[in-house]
Order: C-alpha cells, then sequence, then structure tokens
C-alpha cells in the first residue's frame, strides 16, 4: 500500500471542488464543498451519538438507506442544527444539487458545520451551486477540503494506492476536525471515497468496525458534537471482483480504509483547537477490548494529563489517576507507565508506584509534538490506542475570549 | 438555623489548630492540621471511587470501621499515595497523635494532599506534634483550614446553629477544594464536626445521603482525585437525645448537615483552579433522579460550556450539546434554557429550538461572578443542582505551566 496525492478524488471517478458561496462573512474563506462520482456508489455512514442531531444528518440518513449516493455537499459557517425549520433547508440543499447536475436528490448526502440555533438561508447555496459544479475536477479534493474547514489551521487529505485481485485500487479521505466559531461547537467531519467494488453492506460493516479502533477514540475536549459525520462513498470503478462477504479481499479493503482513518485521526487530533502537541496513548495488557479502550480514552480525556503535556510535566501521577477512575475492574500495583517521543523513552512507573527518572530527560522527551504515552495494566492480552492533544491557552482564547 | 462563626470549632467540645511542620518548601504556609474532640466521637466517612487510593483513606476506613473517632490529623504538600510504604507512614501519623495526646491511634482519622508518588517523611510530623497539640484551641478552626489548602485562594470554613429538642446543636466544616501543586492531583477534603448526639449508623446514614446531592455534584475539572474524603464527628456534646433511627431529629440533623456541604461545595466550585465564575446548573423535569444529575453534572464539566462561560458568551448551543450526549434518553425538541444571575434572567432556548434575545443583556446577566443555568426538560418531575466554575488562562497556568 503506497500513499498518493490526491484526498478525496484520488479514486477513479471522484471529482471535487469548493467555493466561497456567502454563509461565512469572510470572503476569503471558502464555505461550500461538492464531491461527486461519475457513478452511483454504495454508500455507508456513521453519526454522533448526541441526542441533539443535526438537520443533515437525519436527510442523510435516510438518503443514504438504499445504499446507494452519487454527491456529497457540505457548508461550513452554520450547523443547521436546533432550527426549526433545518430537515427542509438541508433537502433543499440536496435538491439544489439535484438541480445543477444529472445526480438525484435523494442520492445526495449533506452536510453542515458551523453556528448552532441559527437559521441556515440557502439563498447562497443555490445561487453559488452553478459555478461550484461547473468547477468540479480531479484536483478538487483541497479546495473541498478547504471548504469544510472551520478553525482547523491544516487541511486534512490523505491518500492510499492498494492492489485487489490484479486491480489497482484507490481510497481517499478529507476531514475537518475539532473547530469553533461562535456561537458554535466541535464537529468531526469525515468524507473517504474509493474506486473500490464492494457492495454497500460489507462497506458499511467496515466502516462501523473501523470507527470503534479509530474516530470513536480521538477526544479533543470530551464535548460530542451534533453534527459528526463519517460517510465512505465506493463507486466500482476499480473494477476489481464485488466484494460482498468478508473474505480476504474484504479485509484488505479494510486494512485500507483503516490507512486513511486512523492517519485523519492522527491530523485531527493534532490539529485540536489550540494544540500544539499529538497524545497517543497506547494500553496494553488489558482484560478486554473494553477494558483498554476505556483506559486509553479515560487518560487521553483527562483535563489534567492535557494542561501537563502542554507543560511538558511528566506529572505520571495524573496518568494513574485518570486509570484509577476509569470505571474497570484493575489491580492499580501492576501498573507500568512509559513516556515517548521521537528522542527517547523513559519508564516511569512500575507496579503501580514512582520509579526514579532523570526529570531533562523527561523533559526533552515531551518538549517534541508527539508524545507516545505506553500504559501496560498486566491484566490480560488486549491492547488499543487513543489521540488527543494537550489543554492550552489557545484552547481557552478560541472558546471563552471570541467576544470579550 | 443561624449561620455563626467557628468552623469545625463551632460545635462543643472540639478543638483544632494548623502549623507549619516542614512538609512544604515554603515556610509561610501551614502544612499539618489537627482537630480533636474531648470526648469519642460518632464517625462517618465517605471516600474517592478511584481504584488509586491514597494510603491515608485506607487507614481511616479501618480506623473508623467501629464507627468512632475522636482526632483528625491532615497534611498538605504530600498526598502520600502511589507510594510503597505509604500505609505504613499514615499509621505513623495515627501513632504521632497518640503519643502527643490521650488519644488511641485507630480512633486518629489521616488524610494527606499534595504531590503524588513521593515518599512521604513522618519526621517533621512528629517534630511539629508537640507544639501543634499545644496549641490547639476553641479558635483553631481558621489555621487548620489554612493548614489543608494547597492552591485554594481562599480558606473554606462554616457552621451554623440549631435547635433538636430544646437542645442547642451546632454543626461545622472546613473544606479544601480543588488544588495543585506539582506534580500533584486535585484533592478534595472536607471535615465536618457537630455535637449533635447520633449514632454512627445514622451518622453514616446521613453523610452517604448528602453527598450525592452535595460533593458528588461538584466539578471543577472532571478528574477524580485520589485523596477524596469527606469526614463527620459528632460528639454528643449537644446532650440532645440520641438519634438512633429515620425520625424528625434525625431529618433536623440531615438539613443542618445539608446546610454545611452545600455552602461548601459552592466554595470549592468557586475556587475551583483559575476559576473566575461559580456556575450552578439546576434541572428539573425530569424523568428521574438519575436523569436529572447526569444532565446537570454533564452541563457543568463540557470544557465548551465552561470556556464560554469564561468568555461572558450566551452560547447555549453547547448546553444542548452537553444534554444531548448526556447520555439519557430525553426528547431535546421539549428542553428550555434560560441563563441567571443577580442582574437578571434571559431566556435563551424553547422547545430545543433558539429564541431571540438581547445580547447586551446576555452579555451583562454571564459578566457576574455567579451564573445559574436553569434547564426544564419537560419530561417529569425530578430536580437536580450542580456546581462548577468557568475554564480560564489560569486553569492552564497553574497545570501546565508549572515548571516552564
Amino acid at each position: 500500500m503506497k500513499e498518493i496525492n490526491g484526498g478525496v478524488c484520488a479514486a477513479k471517478g471522484f471529482f471535487a471542488n469548493g467555493i466561497h458561496a456567502g454563509i461565512r462573512k469572510n470572503k476569503d474563506k471558502y464555505d461550500l464543498a461538492l464531491i461527486v462520482s461519475e457513478k452511483p456508489a454504495a454508500a455507508a455512514g456513521c453519526y454522533t451519538q448526541n441526542l441533539v442531531k443535526g438537520a443533515p444528518l437525519w436527510v442523510t440518513k435516510k438518503n443514504i438507506s438504499d445504499g446507494v449516493a452519487q454527491a456529497i455537499v457540505c457548508n461550513s459557517g452554520n450547523a443547521n442544527t436546533c432550527n426549526s425549520d433545518g430537515i427542509e433547508v438541508a433537502k433543499k440543499m440536496c435538491s439544489i444539487v439535484a438541480e445543477n447536475t444529472y445526480i438525484k436528490p435523494e442520492d445526495v448526502i449533506v452536510a453542515s458545520t458551523g453556528v448552532i440555533g441559527l437559521p441556515l438561508d440557502p439563498k447562497p447555496i443555490a445561487d453559488a451551486m452553478p459555478a461550484l459544479v461547473a468547477g468540479l475536477n480531479e484536483k478538487g479534493s483541497s479546495d473541498a477540503a478547504y471548504a469544510i474547514m472551520t478553525t482547523d489551521t491544516v487541511r486534512k487529505e490523505i491518500a492510499f494506492e492498494f492492489e485487489i485481485g490484479g486491480k489497482t485500487c484507490h481510497i481517499g479521505g478529507i476531514a475537518k476536525g475539532s473547530g469553533m466559531i461562535h456561537p458554535n461547537m466541535a464537529t468531526m467531519l469525515v468524507f473517504i471515497t474509493t474506486d473500490v467494488c464492494i457492495t454497500s453492506e460489507m462497506l458499511q460493516k467496515a466502516l462501523s468496525a473501523d470507527i470503534k479502533d479509530t474516530f470513536n477514540m480521538i477526544s479533543v475536549d470530551g464535548d460530542t458534537s451534533t453534527n459528526d459525520m463519517v460517510t465512505v462513498l465506493a463507486n466500482g470503478m476499480a473494477e476489481n471482483k464485488t466484494i460482498d462477504s468478508e473474505n480476504s479481499e474484504f479485509k484488505m479493503f479494510a486494512e485500507a480504509l483503516n490507512k486513511v482513518t486512523t492517519t485523519l485521526c492522527r491530523r485531527i487530533a493534532k490539529d485540536g483547537e489550540g494544540a500544539t502537541k499529538l497524545l497517543e496513548c497506547n494500553v496494553s495488557g488489558a482484560a478486554s477490548d473494553t477494558d483498554a479502550k476505556t483506559v486509553a480514552k479515560s487518560v487521553i480525556c483527562s483535563t489534567l494529563f492535557k494542561a501537563a503535556m502542554f507543560g511538558a510535566d511528566a506529572n505520571w501521577g495524573r496518568i494513574l489517576c485518570a486509570i484509577g477512575y476509569a470505571g474497570i475492574n484493575l489491580d492499580v500495583t501492576k501498573v507500568d507507565v512509559s513516556l515517548s517521543s521521537r528522542v527517547g523513552k523513559i519508564d516511569v512507573c512500575k507496579n503501580g508506584s514512582g520509579v526514579d527518572f532523570d526529570e531533562d530527560t523527561a523533559k526533552s522527551i515531551l518538549s517534541e509534538d508527539e508524545i507516545i504515552i505506553y500504559i501496560e495494566l498486566n491484566a490480560g492480552s488486549y491492547a488499543a490506542t487513543a489521540w488527543g492533544c494537550d489543554l492550552t491557552y489557545d484552547y481557552i482564547k478560541i472558546n471563552g475570549d471570541y467576544r470579550t
């Protein structure tokens, strides 16, 4: 499997574009993205578990319930959430795409991110759509990735090439991470495209299995958005034999999918609001998969631990503390903890108690921008990884200081 | 019931003192507190649910298992947690108290707060104990309250006088809130004394019931400490008829206890690390007590909401978001939200959607230092209150910048 350029346009038959439609006031910032497939594609999606769900999620769920979609339209600047006319506007966005293309409105995936509780006017979207469609092209992934960003500081795109049954296949994705504009809340959006030939059932199976180890293992601030959405479109243009069971080809596809999702997860975590560091927590020796995941998430979500990482402070007591309140059964006197980065690795805790370590070495390890925390529970053979970021002054600035 | 001075010495027969023993380097800061009762007292305690527990908690649990205690010794500057000799040192602290008083070592409650994972040397405690005991006095509550503080900015003391069966009774407490010194974690300690005559069983019953609505409903940063402890000593010197069942006197005592705990809760939340504001979340119309508590805690714990409150930003979408991911079943289209402080009250959300409100009014309401969030779920008749604080630059400074 090799990394390639092209993002969501890396797979055959996918075109994308991004534009400033006028949903945002800042004319330099794109706010409307469109991704289309030449052919109708197998579609799969996963959505926020928040009871408060953005209107676009309901419409998307319905539209891909037949396992088919052909386009993705997404605006930033307004979440179209908690609005009484939300569903109507989300459907209107699908109709606008349909009116300007050969695609049926019920084959459109719709997503929104931005201000919550303010009505979304579909007029700028309707006005901009002809130009957006006219500009669709094979190199449009970056413009689409830019259009879905809110307070993200970098575009998040990735693509891989791999082979299934002698056919060259491609998979790529774009994502927006946890960003914020007033009065908004973080939303993670991920759109993945592939030319692999796979049934929508198997596509959904692969995606649903994958997110448990990837997107569900990220945390920037512990707040689950109302508009989170991950979708995959597979248009079959690689012409491999259709994947319709959990065979070896399915495993190859799942592996490629995982390369895309893991890469995007790391980038989303690293670009968390105000973040200066990517934190990766590797838990091993757990009694179950759930235990491993629970501990990894608990550490990654600890406000105190995140603040310590910002200060490059080897405050391992906060890690033990977060393990202790994670809610699993565990003999804490067996826990070992090490801290690592590209410049080295040190043990800080053995059998639940502190070990002597060199503070200068610890400081230099934790001053890097990617930190790995290894936790060995010595209670079994399960492992899990979670990703997060440090908690910084800029997080407070972005989220508290917006209007002061 | 009337508020009085005296803290833990307000009740008859209680004496306290605080001193600099040398556990902390800063000679201006007291680090050792002692509270004693003239007579052995009925004792009750509640402890952290963190699997990683400070050694003093194990020793205290054992010492009050017979329902009796007569003294409380507490140091700050070292949590005596994750140390291989922790239990031994905690027991030694009890022996040191016993050697200098008429009190049995097994009647001593011991607590510690501060650095985790560093051995606690009992020598300075032994050396300081004679002076600490000699200085015990009826006005010593403030010195004891000062000695248990870490990064708290204010002492937390309260006392009330009330009547049971014609006898004047007193109850008072001191607390330390969520403070931090490197490499430490937040610990909440609360010591309450009363001269009410009550069996240890009923005392434990009153305390266990009370903390569900009080201390368990506070959050500063979501991190459950390894050393949290709340204890009550009741020495019976008010000479009321012994409370030995859930009669009307028990209810009167529980009410007085609740006045103390609620007051301390509010003060702990308001003095959370870096906090500039007390946040109180009042949930009503819940389908169950658990639902009400879960929603109130979810909102109070939301990092995004806390940051918005720091910025006096009426970002009600973050409240809806936190309700939505709280994990209860709910029709979110029925939720109403209002924001309030001493200068006024405004509705911001009705039936799950935004209502027009004046931004200037909202700003002035949220610029006060005590904010109340009213959430009506319109799903039943249960209510709950949670307390927290805003998330500020100073929180990051205290917890991330300690050594940079």
